[in-house]
């Protein structure tokens, strides 16, 4: 059966002030008109998984994801003892899935993405399902470049499988302006969008061959699950797993990883530029979220809390924010930079803030 | 005997989003250290005039003067039931003197400056109330430039009189830069600061000569002071009085007028950009309240709530002010735009921010 795996322990510093520690951005709406991230990538998945739905997050945030998610059953949360990045987290996933269904076919989709186009995007992994039914191999879906982005991962796609599906030839890494300027020309690459389809089965085994010692520890979950050791053993194991990114720890290794191409609005929300990509300027090239008053500006990104006032005169290019306790300014090019200003933020003694 | 009148009146919107018509400038800090900028004012101006301290503010203001003045008399705080301008309250209070001392001689002292050096103000107003004493005219404190200002009033300066005491030749308005400059390299002009000092009844009889329906209406208020009747003339004639400045209405017309000159840290807090000229700078320009951040930025002044943290990065020669509700950025000099900002926060209807 088809199973979707929302991927929902990340922390989200890009976008501080509103995304904080206690409240990750996929608990956040940040502009999209959807309740939050993590509510909308559920609704939008339902249609090609039903119930089948689950949601692997940090044991801290169990609470919020259920408050997101009031329908989803219980056992459908998969909480981490503690963060130990995507491989183990989807290695756990797997693990459960997999005591509920043998056959578990599963999609891993992130909990923080912005899609403007759900029609297509269930078009794309219903061809996406149905390769990881037919073939023994991971599928990615990466989205058709829109611009030459240097904030993403790129997949280098190579020959036909058959249809829509191609084999990737290689992940690569962010690149620089040049170098992405040439990905887009060649029609060859596509952003990795963190979204892939395996047989729940195979992935474990690639696990198991790639990653020896985070496969002894899935193993050993696996073993105690559905005892009344199940929690403890996970809660002994999990813990000291290695952490690894699954892009690092298996899709880099495993052959052959194929990939179906998707065009369906895709933003990862991945800074407070982003909010640009979805969401409209005003004619002076502002795009504001809340209440904000632009005098003589231009091309601003402004956002602010309901029940505040952001008011901007004779500035232009700036990110401008207000998320309850927090005020955030930068240039709109240093969107990136916010990661380290949280840093910073944690270095001065500011925690609290954080 | 010697008194003190401050002036509590104004609105001042340029300091959006920490003044609001509920809370003007005079009723805050403001970073000068004070608990407000009037009780400060209040508290320097005691050792001068002792208990004979007076306060004319809007009938709407009375409960926060008293708040931020809680060993004032209450008789003391005179009430315009309308906003006039400063002829009409000065007036007014005049009138409130002359009904209690009709020797009054009075020192009138707006409530929202910030005086850097006490002991010297001191000294120059135990001046100006001598000359004030001793000379049928009204004598002016002037302020000895520091740089060519070009956000305020000037006093071109003549003959001398005695000692410290000069004659004024004219008032004149803001200058251009230029202007500025000559006026500061002459050494013949001083900063209009407001303050004057004058026997009260000279006050009431050169508005009485200049402003006869100012006058009559004054007079009619006198008249019922001290009666049941006193509250109703003031609300039936006050209202009604033209609104006109000091400046315009009487300095600028009676003669002589004289002046002492002070040199003691006078700041008139009337910009966001004033606030570098009484909080120093930390090493890369930026003067700061309030917990900020600032990660590659540079002369900035920064202005954030206690309780919330205002972070900046790669940003310069902004103002970024968080107070309440309301989130101001601008660039530094263009400070006194703030004014048509919240002209156009008005017409756009978020009175409710203001």
């Amino acid at each position: 059966m088809r199973h979707g795996v929302i991927l929902a322990g990340g922390g989200g510093t890009r976008l501080w002030p509103a995304s904080r520690r206690d409240t990750p951005k996929q608990f956040l709406s940040l502009g999209t008109g959807e309740a939050s991230l993590l509510a909308a990538t559920a609704e939008r998945l339902m249609p090609a998984c039903g119930e089948r739905l689950w949601v692997v997050t940090a044991a801290s945030q169990v609470a919020q994801v259920k408050d997101a998610l009031p329908t989803l059953a219980e056992k459908h949360i998969v909480a981490e003892p503690a963060a130990r990045n995507t491989a183990a987290a989807l290695g756990l996933a797997a693990v459960h899935l997999l005591h509920d269904d043998p056959n578990a076919i599963m999609a891993a989709i992130p909990s923080d993405q912005h899609i403007g186009n759900t029609e297509e995007f269930l078009r794309t992994i219903e061809l996406a399902f149905t390769a990881a039914e037919e073939h023994d191999a991971i599928i990615t879906v990466g989205i058709v470049p829109t611009r030459p982005e240097t904030g993403y991962g790129y997949l280098k796609v190579g020959s036909t499988v058959a249809g829509n599906l191609r084999y990737i030839d290689s992940f690569v890494e962010k690149p620089n302006a040049e170098t992405a300027a040439m990905y887009v020309a060649t029609g060859d690459y596509l952003w990795n969008g963190g979204m892939f389809f395996t047989k729940a089965q195979r992935l474990l085994d690639e696990i198991r061959k790639h990653m020896p010692e985070t496969g002894e520890g899935l193993d050993a979950i696996a073993k105690a699950l559905g005892t009344n050791q199940a929690q403890k053993v996970c809660n002994d194991v999990y813990p000291s797993l290695p952490k690894v990114s699954i892009d690092y720890g298996v899709m880099e290794r495993t052959t052959p990883v194929m990939t179906i191409g998707g065009d369906f609005g895709w933003n990862d929300v991945g800074s407070w530029a982003a909010l640009a990509d979805y969401r409209s300027a005003d004619t002076n090239g502002n795009v504001t979220l809340g209440t904000v008053v632009t005098h003589d500006a231009r091309n601003n990104i402004v956002v602010g809390d309901s029940g505040t006032i952001v008011a901007l005169a004779g500035v232009s290019d700036l990110i401008v924010v207000q998320s309850g306790n927090g005020i955030l300014v930068l240039p709109r090019e240093r969107s990136q930079d916010v990661k380290s200003l949280v840093d910073a933020l944690k270095a001065e003694g500011h925690e609290a803030f954080l």
